[in-house]
């Protein structure tokens, strides 16, 4: 199978990117192993030559070159259909991708806030004056000065989360009795938060006992798959 | 087929229940046509001797009383496994509980503020003194003062709205490439709004063509299935 997966990576192999977190569960759930191409910042020369773009991840597929977490996964579930199926059939499909972009614009945008200004020491030391740069450029703030708010947003995230509280309590997963790409999609976000910060953005206090039980099996699936790598660095920075 | 449907009603036969309004598109969906019990809030004794809560829709079907609409659709599409499924297989309908508690929690809560003004003028008028008391004693305003923010809170709604939209400039409808009980759970809560209130929450100036445009084709379903019922009635109240 000439299967290469194009992974973007932090300090010492860490797995820092929540779109990399979605194709390696995905990878999982259809029983793929690729070979793993580690990837910096620094190797976007490498991956705008294959891709024509410069984010990972990317899968390579026999010569195919598919980019964005959401085109590879219909890609691996429309190239591998006798496998575990990532989004059942088309309804599925469908509404997997309105979770999906919710998950990006409104989760995904409130849990930067809670981690960046730790998470920049997750990144590979070569990486991190780029980092710095250009997500200050986008956000008008120093990381510093964005992430300063975050126990003051932490409410709004959670009021956002609330929708998944409910869910989970009624079922194990948000996909109903087993795991499927919703639930990697959903997770990737928290998973970039468990390597990104040491402080838990679902602390015991709020109430959201389903999230973090499901957020639990989801690190245990495929062996234990989201503690393969190592967590975050917290010998190396200060942090409250 | 015994399958019989109480169904909220309001002035003159309007269809004024987000909840009725997603049963009734799934009935369309899977082609069942069943008898129709027309509701109003002044039944609830009825409707509490038959199913032993408060609350329409309920299905009857050969004897069993099926009460809330995720529960209907649930017990609709397990019942007839032979016509067009409303979920897909079991990611899909897992996934649609995520959507269903979405809708529900937070734009169904955003677009209440947007009609309760103009609602009550929906409602059967031996009916709007229960409305208005219990919904007041709910929210601790009067409907008026609950209203009186409605456009300065418009833009939180379409805000929350933006993954509908970007969704639904990628593809037709919730579900895909046809619609499905995800489609018609979102669309439920717009069409409340469109009997509920003559001010349209989607206005052209909006930015939400995407969403506009896929709104009208809900409306065009099964035979105009949107239009059936009349509409705001204006000429009885007084709106800007």
């Amino acid at each position: 199978m000439g299967l290469i997966f194009h992974e973007r990576v932090g300090l010492d192999g860490r797995r820092i990117s929540p779109f990399s977190w979605r194709v390696r569960y995905a990878l999982a759930h259809k029983g793929l192993d690729p070979q793993v191409i580690q990837t910096r910042f620094a190797d976007v020369g490498r991956i705008r030559q294959l891709s024509g773009q410069d984010l990972v991840p990317i899968i390579q597929d026999d010569g195919q070159v598919v980019h964005d977490s959401w085109s590879i996964a219909r890609h691996l579930d429309d190239r591998f259909p006798d496998r575990q199926s990532l989004f059942g059939d088309t309804i599925g499909r469908g509404a997997a991708r309105l979770v999906n972009i919710w998950t990006d614009t409104v989760l995904g945008r409130m849990m930067r806030r809670q981690i960046y200004t730790d998470f920049i020491w997750c990144i590979d030391p070569g990486d991190r004056a780029y980092f710095r740069r250009s997500r200050e450029a986008q956000l008008g703030l120093t990381l510093e000065e964005y992430g300063s708010e975050r126990d003051k947003t932490l409410p709004e995230l959670l009021e956002a989360c609330a929708p998944l509280e409910r869910t989970l309590s009624e079922q194990p997963f948000l996909a109903g009795e087993a795991p499927a790409y919703v639930d990697y999609i959903v997770f990737s976000v928290f998973q970039w938060a468990r390597i990104g910060s040491p402080r838990d953005v679902l602390p015991e206090t709020a109430k959201m006992g389903a999230t973090r039980d499901w957020r639990g099996r989801m690190v245990s699936l495929y062996g234990e798959l989201g503690n393969r790598f190592p967590g975050y660095p917290t010998t190396e920075c200060t942090y409250r």
